[in-house]
């Protein structure tokens, strides 16, 4: 793979449109950069523009497994996309915007497509609409979906059938499994009739984790969760218009980037990029860079007996609806650590004084397709159970259980707390 | 009451926006008359602009409910509203707008605000954010909320306690229980913790319909529907764009009306409203009357054994997201008897040759604070056993009890269909 960075004058195919300056491909197709208008209420007023990117599609994250020996095997693809810090990441078999899969860009059919359009209802494992990036996408959702098979499948040169014991193990290295596997993962069930079978002899904490899916009653129960949800979705507002590019202030258009002027938050810019196993060998199109690293941590505890994860129900501004769930500490747009009112849990984590045993600790990428270099460090802790600690009213905790459950119904966890939820390690 | 019509010149409080063309209170609250761009592709491409009502706040539809010897009742609202057709209607304990409840008007503060604001998870019987009609609402939602009281209550001068069995016979005539009571009620569950008690035996259909409510699985699970739906949301593309309404073709502003120059669909009209029982007592405000009478049908039929109702999964452009549920037969946009090639089953249900029992065949008047004089047509055939029909693949057949489980998560029923469902009788 090359990746080159040229001037927006030189990204072949995109061009900034002359009545609205948004950064669009000529065929009005794939993305687009464009502004919006914010306004929101959680945490005090506030009114900001900025640029977004915009993607009204809903694409396919689908993954295609198959039982050998009466174990499930997952067909994953050994992907090289541009804002990948590593050239290649473990992707779902099939990861196509709806632009790639009805061959806007002229070029090849996606591998696997076939499979996902014919599948039968008795071969779908699951298969939900689920959000993006709320403070870059502007409503972004993708079909994340999982299909069993039973013929044989001829499996390409770049793909490899990993069970989810090894998936769940490459996780534990730093940018291995991408974004999008992350995500189509977090919503399998793993005591239903889907009938996954682990290989491995499940931990202390595996075990906790099976009783925690299989309790729909927690501290809370579902019920109960709906109604907190439907309390802040109608106390919180979000009201996010779609401007012009041009009509946002503060950041300006260079030849070679759109950015701030006080460099906060990220910035876009324009590569050439040149890879062989794609559909089209090379192109040009706008990245997003993020100026920092962040930082997501969810909170698990044993409460009653049952492990609980704390969830955040935030709002962020290209939310598909107000509010959704997020880590326990979620910080991605600004720099936490210079920031003089950080948000909740942030101090104690930094500092060290939330006690607990940590679970996960890794750096998670991005989606490479639309972001450049970004990864995230991704931390799972386990209080301790005398651990008494103080919530604020938008967080909630919420079993295993109840945590699948809202993800079958769309939209209810945001993409950070799915990857999260994905990584959860049972052996 | 008094309603006189009155130019918009005359419209205390209104003004067209000199840069957009909106029509918009001077507060910038309440809602407004704007401009959308809508580009769909269910049953082929299509686009288009139109007026929408504008109204970004989640209200209020509460009903308080209490026990007396064993038997719920539900206290209703004798509410004279300006677009009724019969002035009074029987409507929910609460129904307010946030900008009613948080008094932008400068009126008193509504009736029974604080036991929904204060209220205590236990006494939550549902709380979920539901739609309001999608063609004429830019994705408007209110809270649907049901609480239930201990305390004694005073009972004001318009309202009074219905039982569940008085409100539903009360459905039956024309024009009489407001759309916001139908679609509060439409979720309740009748056979789960809630305890509802029905004061007289059921009928047949009665007893039918509990067996349905029971029944999680019908002709297809609740996977296979959410299948179904994500299928249906990727498939279908929803872009609607708010634009100024001075952009949008085909549509006069006049001294009095906001019109198409065909007559089509709906206009907007300025009214001089004097009411007795409300929070302020006089006031303008623009109403939207359509141009036709709609109508709702929804078609019932016992499938291995189990009653199962006809869903439509239909775009209406001011969806929240993009697919809802709406009745087997909805025409309320245009006249349906005009149309060259109508809707799925219009034909035959008009010319009869549909066989089966009518339930229910009365008219029911949406929301009278925003619509004027309009009624629709509600009706629920029981579909003869034997009959075979053929349905399109945006039609899916589903229980009661899934109905009521898809209720839950909000968002996947539009108002119409809650409307019939709410309009089932049991005795």
């Amino acid at each position: 793979m090359n990746i080159e960075g040229v001037p927006f004058s030189r990204l072949n195919g995109w061009r900034f449109d002359p009545d609205t300056g948004n950064l669009c491909h000529e065929s009005g197709k794939f993305f687009s950069i464009v502004g919006i208008d914010v306004y929101k209420n959680q945490g005090g007023i506030a009114r900001w523009r900025q640029p977004i990117i915009n993607q009204p599609e809903v694409g396919y994250l689908g993954i295609i497994c198959k039982e050998f020996d009466g174990i499930l095997y997952f067909l994953l693809q050994a992907k090289i996309e541009p804002g990948n810090v590593n050239c290649v990441q473990l992707s779902p078999t099939l990861q196509a915007t709806r632009s790639n899969y009805t061959c806007v860009h002229g070029g090849k059919r996606p591998a696997y497509l076939d499979y996902f359009k014919d599948a039968r209802q008795e071969q779908i494992l699951l298969d939900q609409l689920q959000s993006e990036q709320g403070a870059r996408f502007f409503r972004k959702r993708n079909r994340n979906i999982i299909i069993r098979v039973d013929d044989d499948i001829d499996v390409g040169e770049d793909f490899r059938w990993l069970t989810l014991g090894q998936i769940k193990q490459l996780m534990l290295r730093d940018n291995t499994v991408n974004m999008d596997t992350r995500t189509v993962l977090s919503g399998l069930r793993f005591q239903s009739e889907q009938g996954l079978i682990s290989e491995e002899s499940p931990s202390d904490v595996g075990n906790a984790l099976f009783a925690s899916e299989r309790c729909m009653e927690g501290e809370m129960s579902i019920d109960g969760i709906l109604h907190g949800v439907s309390e802040l979705k109608s106390r919180y507002e979000l009201i996010v218009d779609k401007i012009p590019l041009k009509d946002v202030p503060d950041w300006s258009v260079s030849e070679c980037e759109i950015a701030r002027d006080d460099r906060k938050f990220f910035r876009v810019l324009g590569v050439n990029v040149t890879i062989a196993n794609r559909e089209v060998s090379s192109w040009c199109q706008p990245i997003v860079q993020p100026m920092q690293e962040g930082l997501c941590v969810l909170f698990a505890q044993k409460r009653n007996g049952i492990l609980h994860f704390l969830m955040q129900a935030k709002v962020e501004c290209g939310n598909f609806d107000v509010v959704e769930f997020a880590p326990t500490i979620q910080c991605l747009t600004g720099d936490f650590r210079k920031v003089s009112n950080p948000p909740p849990f942030v101090r104690q984590f930094v500092d060290g004084s939330i006690k607990g045993r940590v679970l996960f600790d890794t750096k998670q990428s991005e989606e490479g397709g639309r972001f450049y270099h970004e990864q995230n460090r991704n931390v799972i802790i386990l209080l301790d159970e005398a651990l008494n600690i103080d919530v604020p009213e938008n967080y909630l905790w919420l079993t295993l259980g109840q945590i699948k459950e809202f993800l079958r119904f769309n939209n209810y966890l945001n993409i950070q707390v799915r990857s999260l939820v994905a990584e959860l390690q049972y052996a």
